[in-house]
C-alpha cells in the first residue's frame, strides 16, 4: 500500500460477494483495508487483487481491520447476516468508537437490521442495513445498492458507494432510502419482484415451448425479441441466453438436462409473509414462490401424473400477443411490489421514496428492466393515490395488455397449462379495478356466524343482520 | 350449588365464548367454577345460568377459582390470547401445583401456545392449547375442539370435553390432536380453510349473481340446492340463508346495504405466514385473504373503476357445471390445508394424524361438510403419499370437476369477474399434476447470474451450465 493511502472502509468476509466489492473499490480509487475469519480467502483475495495491491490494506483479523481505519470507522460486513452477524456485532462493538458504523451488506431480514440498528443506537454507534444486488458481477463491476441507515452515515458512505455503483446515464444506482431496515426491506421487495419475473418467463417457456410446440430456439428468439422492446430487462437477456446453450454432456439443450426442481432462499418468501403482516397481498410474488415449492414435489407430481395424465391440449398463441400480456402483468407486478413498499414505509415511518427506488434499480440490478424508467417517471409525475395502476402513463399499456392476458390466462387454464404468477396477476386487476366487490356477502357470513358486525353503505348506525333480531 | 357439588373446572372469562361454554358445561351436568375481571359480567352470567345453579359455583376473583377446584386442577382461560393471557399466567402459576393444568381456549398464535407450554413445563404444570370452532352457537350447544397438549392433562379433560362438544352420528368431535401447540395449530388451519370457502362462495355469488343475471333470490336457491348435495355444509347452508333477508331500513335485500369491505383477524393470515414458513404455500387462502385485504381498499376501487371501466361481460353458466367445479375446488382447497398440516406436523414432531382432524370437523365447527366425511374416509383408508388428491375416493370428483373449473375459470376471467381463490385452485393443480415441470429454466437462471447450481437429470456430478466455463 502507498504511503499516505489510508483505507477509509474496511472489508470482512472475502468470499464471492465481499471479495468483488471490494476489488471494486480499490479498482475505483477508493483504499480499503480487508480480512476474514480464515487466512485462505485473505491469501486468494491478495493474490487475485494484485493489480491494486496500492490501495488494499491487508488486515490479519478483524482488530486489525479496525484498527487500520481512521475515525469516523465504515466497517463493511459481508457474511451470513444470521447469527454470524450478531456474533461479529459482539466482537466488534468494543473495538468501535462513537459515531462509527457497522453496514451489514447481505442479505438480512429487515427485523434483524431494526433490532441491530437499535443496538447499535444504543452504543452511540450506527448499523447500516445496504441491499446490494446484481449477484457477483454486480458487485464487481457496478451493483444497485439499497442503503438503510443514518443521514451521519450515509454522509461518510456516499463518496465511498456511488464511485462503485451501476450508473444509469451517468445516474449512480444507491441511495439513502431511509434509516434502519428500509434498505434491506426494499432489497427484499426486490428479491420477490425478481422471483415474480423469473416465474412469469417460466410460464411464458411453457406457453411457448409446451404449449404451442415452438422448439427451444424459437422460444429464445421470442425473448430476445422481446428484450428489444418494451420487455428488454435482463432477466429476458439472460432467459434467451441460457435457453441458447447446449448440454456439454450431450445432444439436446442445457435446460432440458436439469433437473426441475427449484431452489429457494428466503427473500421471495419474506416479501409474501411480510405483506401478509402490512395487511396487503404479494399475490403474484406468492405464486411464484408457491410454483418453486411445489415444484421440489417429485415424486407428488410423478404419481398425479400417472392418474390424471399430465397430457395437456395444444394452443394457438402469436408472440406478440403474449408480449402484451406480459407487459400489462409486469406493470401489476411492480404495483404489487410498490404497494407493499408504501405500506411498510407508513408502519416503519420510513418516508420511502418510490421513484427514487425505480430510479436505483434500472441499472446493476437483477431486476433492471426498460419499464423502470417509466415508473420512476410515473412516480415523479404524480400517480393518483401513489398507485402506479392509477398512473396515467401505464393507462394505455394497461389498456392494451389486459385483454391479451386475460386471453392468454384463458387459453392457459383451458389447456392445462400452470400460471400461478400470470393468473394471479388477473385476479389482483379484476379485484381491485372495480366499485363494487363482493366483500359485503362475506361481511353478512361473517356477522351470521360470529356476530362480527359490519357497516352500512347508507352510514345508517345498524351494524347486525335482521337474522339476529 | 349444591352439596358435595365441586367443580371440575374453573372458567375465567365470562364474555361471548366463555359463557357460552361454561352454559353447555353446566347444562351437560358437570360443575363448574366461574369467575371473569370485571364483576358485572359475573354477574350477568349468574343471571343468565339460573337454570343451573346447582352445578355453578360463583368466584370472585381468580385466587377464588383457583381454591375452588380440587386437585388435579383445570382452569380454563377464554379471554384474549396475546398479552392478557401472558399476565394470567404470571398470576395463576404462584396459585397452582404440581400438576394443574392452564387451558387457553381462545385462538391463539401456535407459537405463543408452544412458549406458553414451555414455560408452564418448567413449573411442573400442564399448558393446554385448546381450539374451539363453531362461534357463539357452537360453544353453548356444541363446539368442534381441537386439544393440543400432554396426555395427562388430556386424561383430565376428555371427560370434561366430551359430553360438551359437538357430535357425529354420536361421535363427539374433540380429540387430543398433539402436544403444546398441536391444536391451536390446526383450528389456525381450520380458519384458513373458512377463508377460502367463504371466498370460493362469494366467487360463485358474483358469478351467478352479476355473472349470469341470476337475482339475489335465484342465487339463494342454488346454493340451497347445492346444500342439499355433495356441497352440503355449515357455510352454504347460512348463505342462502343470509340472501333470504330483507334490508330492514329499504325494499333491497340486506346484503346489499353491507359495505363490501371485509374484515379479518389473525387467523387465515397466519395460515398463509405458516405455509410459507414451512415451505408450502395456501395458495387459495392466500387468494382469500388478499381479496379481504383489497376489498377495505374502496377508493383505489372507485378509481379504477372510474379509470378503466368495471362493466363485465355477460356470461352463460349453468348451476350444474358450477357446483362440479366447487366441489373439485374444495377438495383442492382441503388437499392444500391437510398438506400444511402434515408439513407442520413433522417440522414440530406432532404425529397429526389427518384422519381424526377430519373427524372432528365433521359436526360443530365452521367448515363442517359433508365432504369432511369422504376426506376422514378417504385418509383411514389410506392415500398415496398421504396425499388426499392422490386418493382413490376423489379421482372421480377430480376427473368431472376439473375439467368444469377449467370452464368457470375461463369463462370468469373472460368476462373480468375476479376469481383469485378458484384460480388459486388450478394453479395448485395444475403446477402439481405434472410429472414434467419448468422449474429446470428457474435453475438455469439462478446458476447463470448468481452461481447457485443445480442438479441433473441423469444424476452426474456436474452442478454448473456451459455459461460459467
Amino acid at each position: 500500500m502507498e504511503e499516505g493511502m489510508t483505507a477509509k472502509i474496511g472489508i470482512y468476509g472475502l468470499g464471492t460477494m465481499g471479495a468483488a466489492l471490494a476489488l471494486n473499490m480499490a479498482e475505483k480509487g477508493i483504499p480499503v483495508a480487508v480480512s476474514n475469519r480464515s487466512d485462505d480467502l485473505i491469501d486468494a483475495f491478495m493474490a487475485r487483487a494484485a493489480d491494486h495491491a496500492a490501495r488494499i490494506t491487508r488486515c490479519d483479523d478483524l482488530a486489525g481491520l479496525v484498527a487500520a481505519l481512521p475515525r469516523p470507522r465504515f466497517v463493511l460486513a459481508m457474511i451470513p447476516s444470521t447469527a454470524p452477524m450478531d456474533a461479529l456485532l459482539d466482537d466488534v462493538i468494543p473495538m468501535l468508537d462513537a459515531g462509527d458504523t457497522v453496514i451489514d451488506a447481505g442479505n438480512a431480514d429487515f427485523h434483524d437490521t431494526r433490532r441491530r440498528a437499535a443496538r447499535l443506537d444504543g452504543a452511540g454507534l450506527h448499523f447500516v442495513g445496504l441491499g446490494v444486488s446484481g449477484g457477483e458481477a454486480g458487485a464487481r463491476h457496478g451493483p444497485s445498492m439499497m442503503f438503510g441507515g443514518t443521514e451521519q452515515s450515509w454522509q461518510g458512505l456516499q463518496p465511498l458507494l456511488e464511485p462503485v455503483a451501476a450508473r444509469f446515464h451517468g445516474t449512480p444506482c444507491v441511495a439513502r432510502l431511509g434509516p434502519d431496515g428500509a434498505g434491506h426491506f426494499v432489497k427484499t421487495v426486490h428479491n420477490g419482484i425478481e422471483y415474480a419475473d423469473m416465474q412469469m418467463i417460466a410460464e411464458c417457456y411453457d406457453l411457448l415451448r409446451f404449449g404451442t410446440g415452438r422448439d427451444v430456439a424459437e422460444v429464445a428468439e421470442v425473448f430476445d425479441a422481446w428484450n428489444r422492446g418494451p420487455l428488454a430487462s435482463y432477466l429476458m437477456e439472460i432467459t434467451a441466453k441460457v435457453l441458447r446453450y447446449g448440454d456439454p454432456f450431450g445432444p439436446g439443450p442445457m435446460v432440458d438436462a436439469i433437473v426441475d426442481a427449484a431452489g429457494q432462499k428466503g427473500t421471495g418468501r419474506w416479501t409474501v409473509i411480510e405483506a401478509v403482516r402490512l395487511g396487503q397481498s404479494a399475490s403474484m410474488i406468492e405464486g411464484a414462490v408457491a410454483a418453486r415449492a411445489w415444484s421440489a414435489e417429485r415424486d407428488l407430481r410423478a404419481a398425479a401424473d400417472r392418474a390424471f395424465g399430465g397430457a395437456r391440449g395444444a394452443l394457438q398463441l402469436r408472440a406478440e400477443d403474449l408480449e402484451r400480456a406480459v407487459l400489462a402483468a409486469r406493470v401489476l407486478e411492480y404495483a404489487q411490489g410498490f404497494r407493499i413498499l408504501g405500506a411498510a414505509s407508513e408502519e416503519y415511518d420510513w418516508a420511502l421514496d418510490p421513484a427514487r427506488i425505480a430510479e436505483i434499480w434500472r441499472a446493476g440490478c437483477i431486476i433492471r428492466a426498460a419499464l423502470l424508467d417509466d415508473i420512476s417517471d410515473a412516480f415523479r409525475a404524480g400517480a393518483p393515490q401513489g398507485q402506479l395502476l392509477l398512473s396515467p402513463r401505464f393507462r394505455a399499456v394497461l389498456e392494451d395488455g389486459i385483454p391479451a392476458l386475460r386471453d392468454v390466462v384463458g387459453k392457459a387454464i383451458a389447456s392445462g397449462v400452470a400460471v400461478p404468477a400470470l393468473s394471479a396477476a388477473l385476479g389482483f386487476w379484476d379485484s381491485l379495478r372495480q366499485a363494487r366487490g363482493t366483500a359485503n356477502l362475506i361481511q353478512a357470513q361473517r356477522d351470521y356466524f360470529g356476530r362480527h358486525g359490519f357497516d352500512r353503505r347508507d352510514g345508517k348506525d345498524s351494524h347486525h343482520g335482521p337474522w339476529w333480531d
